[in-house]
């Protein structure tokens, strides 16, 4: 089975099995406990935290919010930051499902939300926000990579942008496509708010990070024990905290995430030409692409052909796909295509292929092979059809 | 290592790991994907959920809610429930932080709430809820086993009490202690909802479930992709969930729980009676204890004696127990066991020993001992100083 599907989740990291076993089994104690094993488990989490707080080039300051998951996370930026004197609420149109539904809930219950416009790459449209920045703005969400595109927003820009016409509006971006996977130096930006999930980057499921600059003005969403700065209660998830830990010294420093990058942007650069060259010459296919892409991310279309029947056809070759996020695709049409404004049968013909780190050429050979097959074949069947109606 | 503090959290079962690994690694796909293999695992879930039900005996019908934690759980029946139309919410004064700092939540924003207070025993007074009851109570909230002083309410009574005075009330029951160690036939109880913890009884800390009687009518608290019937979203923790799957089976059916119980209560006893043999004659010792209470706790006061001293004491043994739960034990005094009008040297005293399905009578002996000492090492310097002043 080729696993092409790692932008809905990843497999745990085999390194990380270790620490999550330890503190499963033999060090399991309850990081709430004023009993020394659990005092040392308390200590172990906030060396993650600092860790964390490294790879986005910030400073640790009792800043870092462990939750139940990445959604959990965008949730309590949004949720936790909103007041009933709140003007305006900007969301982007690429949004994820995690900020985009809570910006829906938020404007079902009579706050001012306004959604900002995406080009055809994916990117948001920079001039779009630009004029519906202004000083009612209180709180700004952006994703940082798409989950469904792949384009990848400039912050430094939105930053900009933002501390120019609304500086004391808080900015959320959602970076659950991009932590590990490229740069986050954010010792020049001033974010607010940052989203992290474990499982996108072969950490485990159940586990998602916010980064908070100001803690102290976080309302918490979840009451209980007083956890988590007293933001997040609930027993603090030792066994995937420590096993996150393996995760991040595997991601290493900003250099080898650089390496990384370029590495994966070959593999998907070898797999978008074998593509190319091995489906039949007739057929169209449009890739959503620009030079601000994640290289983890491929995002194609055979107009004609339904992205899911493809996806089905795929499954049964032993290649996994998606159609956008998995969390969305059971549910018909595609908001952020449609806000793309691509054609519908672009929208209709979209799959995603989306790599990890530990794809191999291997895995690209053997998976554009099976890819193009199943284009060729249905293509062949729908063209058939056609002809003979 | 003797851990004696299995109410705060307890080990992984080993025969856990199997899922727990095989669902992380090799079956790690997302439940939401719509390939095969995330459509297995979604069924997987669904199974899992089944288990639950049959546990509480009740039919399963897409009313089982997995979160990140009980916590969550317990948050999300009051708050997903609660409405502005709402007159009047009872708490019992022995809930647990996760429900009880809910409630106060719920107070400070100008909600209608009561509390029921408690007897010395640590149960509720089934008095004063009949007192409080009637037909302006909306919602209920009653914990099944008090995590404090270990006391079993009695939910039949609890029931019969609320379907007299305001039958369409909502009545939430806080099962994290309860669960999986003492019968749980709700087949004729009228709940609304159920909470459970993983990490309670040997499955992973990062997992709650919420029973729900009918989802349609609870609002979602964290919004996103749709999971758990768009009540809870966020992506499923399919390893964690597996791995609960197992320590399910291994709970068995109702005869084995109360084999076990059974068994639980025997340690329980020889504890005690160890304890009151090994330590000297002339301390006095205060045990909160009644029929109804579980098995698995055993809440103790050596008056004049600080519980956190003698916690410490035992930690340095080798012996790690309680002081009330571990969530609220970093803070200072005890508002449950003032709820149960305990005098201040009692409240001051107390510790909490609990014990797990897999604590042996090797552990129940060699705990003994160490408690046994500490107690005679620290009520002498207590005697010493006194004598010397």
């Amino acid at each position: 089975m080729i696993f092409f599907d790692n932008a809905s989740t990843t497999k745990l990291s085999e390194s990380a099995v270790d620490n999550l076993l330890k503190f499963s089994i033999e060090k399991f104690y309850n990081p709430s406990s004023v009993y020394l094993a659990g005092i040392e488990n308390f200590k172990q989490i906030e060396s993650v935290k600092k860790l964390i707080c490294e790879k986005l080039n910030l400073k640790f300051d009792n800043n870092i919010i462990f939750t139940g998951s990445a959604t959990e996370a965008s949730n309590l930026a949004i949720n936790g930051s909103f007041k009933k004197s709140f003007k305006k609420l900007l969301f982007s149109k690429g949004e994820h499902a995690s900020v985009y539904s809570t910006a829906q809930n938020l404007q079902a219950n009579g706050a001012e939300v306004d959604f900002i416009n995406l080009q055809k790459n994916g990117e948001i449209d920079y001039i779009d926000l630009e004029k519906k920045l202004n000083p009612d703005v209180n709180f700004i969400s952006i994703i940082h990579i798409s989950n469904e595109s792949g384009a990848i927003n400039d912050l430094k820009k939105i930053c900009l942008l933002k501390e120019k016409a609304c500086p004391k509006a808080l900015l959320h971006i959602d970076g659950v496509q991009a932590f590990g996977k490229i740069k986050t130096d954010f010792s020049n930006l001033n974010l607010d708010f940052y989203t992290i999930s474990a499982h996108k980057i072969h950490g485990p499921k159940g586990l998602g990070i916010l980064y908070v600059k100001n803690p102290d003005r976080l309302k918490p969403q979840i009451f209980g024990g007083g956890q988590e700065y007293s933001l997040r209660s609930g027993t603090e998830n030792i066994a995937s905290i420590m096993a996150f830990k393996t995760v991040l010294e595997e991601i290493g420093n900003s250099e080898q995430i650089e390496n990384q990058f370029k590495n994966v942007l070959k593999l998907k650069q070898t797999f978008i030409s074998r593509i190319k060259e091995l489906i039949e010459k007739d057929i169209p296919i449009s890739f959503i692409e620009n030079e601000n892409s994640s290289p983890y991310i491929i995002s194609l279309s055979i107009p004609g052909l339904k992205g899911e029947t493809l996806l089905r056809l795929c499954d049964s070759k032993g290649l996994l796909i998606g159609t956008g996020s998995a969390c969305s695709s059971k549910k018909s049409g595609n908001r952020i295509f449609e806000a793309m404004v691509q054609p519908k049968k672009i929208i209709e013909g979209n799959i995603r292929i989306s790599f990890s780190k530990y794809t191999t050429y291997d895995e690209i050979e053997q998976g554009s092979k099976i890819l193009a097959n199943c284009i060729n074949e249905l293509y062949f069947k729908l063209n058939h059809k056609n002809k003979s109606r």
